[in-house]
């Protein structure tokens, strides 16, 4: 699935992590590093799953680190928020969340846009940021203090996260896959689209097909890309569209777990997946407490006839190609997540035709914010399901961002099926892919060499079928290990270093590992190499 | 919530049911539509509801009615699919079902798109079908067979339903709102929007924000439009984007029940609504079996302390002006779906300003393809639960749509506050909705009687501080009572006059009702009214 690699395990950072940021600074600084890295290891990795899975309620959040004055403090003008229903719990949890504080403290420096403006003064440590930008800062109609490095001119399409200078904080957690605007910079009309006030208003896409929201022209375009790329079996097969590819993987999980009424006290079908797993299975998996479903853990020591197995590859995070470990003999059933299965980070080596199969534009074009995922489904009563999981949960999936995910998926086969004079090669999004991976794995296997204290995972090639060469494997996350005696907690130290990773432990693995992203934009990814360089 | 008026309690007829209906025409034209009728009262509402909660399983489906040469047959090239898991069950439960086969039987005749090229000749009843387009029909490249009426060119967006004759079913069932394409055809570049193909491609829209993945476009243009209707308080609330209002309401469920950790063997969170409730509460709470909250039923029955109330004002199904019924002295808390809390639909009489107040595009302006909707939430923390959960669910929501809400809904206040010479009036899309409601409600009252053995709700009206004049209600749903003695079923009496509703027994109320969407495009709505006219 999802590539979709927002950093699921751990809220604070993505979510509630940005957010108010000026007011958590100054407790965040009151840890010194090596103390919270100290204090990241498997039980602040524990206690994260337990924020995830019960829905970041009743625990510790950062809220609770803050000055009272700013608490509940709603955007716009200002007004006294609704009190917490419940208490913030100053205890020792608090203390577990000392380096998921430290990390945003260290983001604040950056993402400086206040939400409480009216008690501005009362932040305290605000001076204390060097990259506070409070001089330049303008405000808009709300009195909301802009930033003009992050937020986008009033009415103006957003644009990410900021822009970084040598000394920023540089945010690799997620797998937000930047990369790739360079490239869709250059392809003008080709890959933009004009949706008039009236089109596509209906819930319907089209009535007679299982998957009735999906729009004709982005099942056309998906089936020609695969069958352009050679990595996925189309033919015979339905495609289900959704809201990226975690919606899927969800719908996958209702499809092919027991109805609930199925037999009288029938346990939930068990989730697992070989470690290191994508850090967002179990969290997905287990936030509603489903009945229907739990999250049972690693797929190599699982124990069990029934299950849901989650194979990803090349995998997310240590870009290994997998297969299903447990036999389907039994009452097993495979989900394959193929977000990264595409000439740009690995050889295509074969067509592959599993039972479903995931993919999403986010890791193929890196269009991550038009939200669009699609499944390959053998069987049409699994197929249904699934649309009937997405038809429950959101009626469906948005019709702009399927006419959009097509039109970007048609300008990428076009310009290899349709060659046009002069500058159809410049718009070869895989080729252009490929140079770029190929160009920051050898960045990155220098900066570690240069280091020494950093290790990868060996190189591995095969031929691949669509480009007919010897294709170097090139993951969009490096699995690195820092192998310094003194470090056990490798995200910890490189957060001191104001380098922001995944911690192994979200993996179900060593957190002397992290998992990195490879899609970022140029300027924070140079940034990255260079400091990762001079670490020793 | 949503408005999102997708008939959720039977999937049959949105998911399944359009699918592949050729090969189910001859089944359903066994029954009698008064034999039909018969098995669809409140059994069929019980069998929907476990189906739904069930995620449409094990029970029996539309494909258990199928020649089995077309059963489980995907698009694309012909190719056996992998059988179900679950044997089709040929059993009682396929009579209950039998009144829904007819419902589909009868669609079929418009929606004749094969999913089975290869088996086209195996079909029985093909040429019984008075609408089949056989002749007009071409083959696309997959060799599907194409309705001119129903599918679009290779590539273009879709259109929505297919367009009706004087002879065709008209579906009412659901509330698709593409009555309003009209006016949108007459907006021209106001409410046009153009992606470049690099636009947005980040998960992130605003690192600042609780709802880190909300467009800060939208945030404005959602403040700038309850600004101006008066049917909402902003100034002090946090917006939240979803996929549609439905994401939204579950957003809700998940950030206002206790977390699972909270204390040990707790109970799921109860979750009512004062009958007629929407359908898709009960069906939205249970399908996932979550151990966080669980449909309690009417909350005028509801005996507890700790509960969610779904306050829907104006009601789906029946228009009513709602208030909690329960009081929120105790734990309890309510949520507001002020879906259709329009201008359009009803008088704005006052500024709502509850804790949590969920709208969507799909009915304030008829984009229901687009699934946008957001939240208006007071509390802080429950706003960052909420995002949270759809960090979870979906990673954000899609930014074209985010983009395309905003545009449009600049559109619909710029008409009202940026008045241009001449044809601003022409471009305001509450006086546009209002005038066409009065119209088409008269035009139902005026059927009604017509009939003689219909009733509707009396007509209210209330001074309107948008308008400034007085405003009778028009709801976006009819909420029709048949009152002949001998029809019990007012669903089924419908639909065998080819008039597809919603039971009322879906909405926890009397099957003598049905609830009728008002807001399909003129052609279909015409026939409806002039068929049910002649009803006696």
């Amino acid at each position: 699935m999802p590539s979709a690699a927002l950093h699921l395990g751990t809220s604070v950072e993505a979510g509630g992590g940005f957010q108010g940021t000026g007011a958590m600074a100054p407790s965040a600084r009151l840890l010194t590093p090596k103390g919270a890295g100290a204090a990241a290891g498997p039980a602040q990795a524990q206690s994260r799953r337990e924020e995830t899975a019960n829905g970041g309620g009743a625990g510790p959040d950062l809220a609770a680190l803050r000055p009272t004055t700013t608490t509940n403090r709603p955007r716009g003008k200002a007004q006294a928020g609704k009190p917490s229903r419940r208490a913030p719990i100053w205890n020792l949890k608090a203390a577990v969340f000392a380096s998921v504080v430290l990390n945003v403290g260290l983001l604040v420096q950056h993402y400086v846009s206040s939400t409480a403006p009216s008690h501005h003064h009362h932040r305290q440590g605000h001076q204390a940021c060097p990259m506070h930008l409070d001089a330049g800062a303008s405000r808009d109609r709300r009195g909301r203090q802009e930033d003009p490095l992050s937020v986008p001119k009033a009415g103006a399409p957003s644009t990410g996260k900021p822009a970084v200078t040598p000394d920023s904080v540089i945010n690799l957690d997620h797998g937000d896959p930047t990369m790739f605007e360079e490239f869709w910079r250059g392809t003008g009309a080709a890959a933009e689209i004009v949706i008039p006030g009236w089109q596509t208003m209906s819930y319907f896409s089209d009535v007679g097909n299982v998957c009735w929201f999906l729009e004709p022209g982005l099942d056309q375009e998906v089936r020609r890309v695969h069958r352009l790329v050679g990595n996925a079996a189309v033919d015979g097969y339905h495609v289900v569209v959704g809201t990226g590819s975690t919606q899927l993987f969800m719908a996958a999980l209702y499809a092919l777990s027991p109805p609930a009424g199925a037999g009288a006290g029938a346990a939930p079908m068990s989730v697992v997946s070989t470690a290191p797993y994508y850090s967002s299975y179990p969290a997905v998996t287990d936030f509603l407490r489903s009945g229907l479903f739990r999250w049972a853990g690693d797929a190599s020591s699982f124990r069990g006839d029934t299950y849901i197995e989650l194979v990803c590859s090349p995998n997310n995070p240590d870009g290994a190609i997998r297969e299903a470990v447990l036999s389907s003999a039994g009452s097993g059933v495979a989900v394959h997540d193929l977000a990264y299965y595409w000439p740009q980070y690995t050889a295509i080596t074969k067509r592959a035709d599993h039972d479903v199969m995931l993919f999403t534009v986010s890791k193929s074009t890196g269009h991550a914010g038009t939200r669009i995922g699609w499944a390959l489904v053998k069987d049409r009563d699994v197929a249904r399901k699934m649309a009937k999981f997405i038809e429950l949960n959101t009626i469906g999936v948005s019709k702009d961002s399927q006419l959009r995910a097509a039109k970007v998926l048609r300008a990428v086969s076009d310009a290899y099926e349709l060659p046009e004079a002069g500058d159809a090669r410049r718009r070869r999004l895989f080729d252009y892919g490929r140079r770029k991976m190929v160009e920051r794995w050898r960045m990155l296997r220098g900066a570690a060499a240069a280091s020494g204290i950093f290790s990868l995972s060996e190189e591995t090639s095969a031929l691949c079928n669509f480009t007919k060469e010897m294709a170097v494997t090139n993951p969009a996350f490096a699995w690195l290990r820092c192998d310094r005696e003194d470090v056990e907690d490798c995200a910890g130290f490189l957060r001191a270093h104001r380098i922001l990773t995944r911690s192994g432990d979200q993996f179900g693995a060593d957190p002397r590992y992290v998992r990195v992203s490879m899609l970022d934009r140029d300027d924070a990814y140079d940034i990255f190499v260079k400091r990762l360089s001079s670490l020793r």
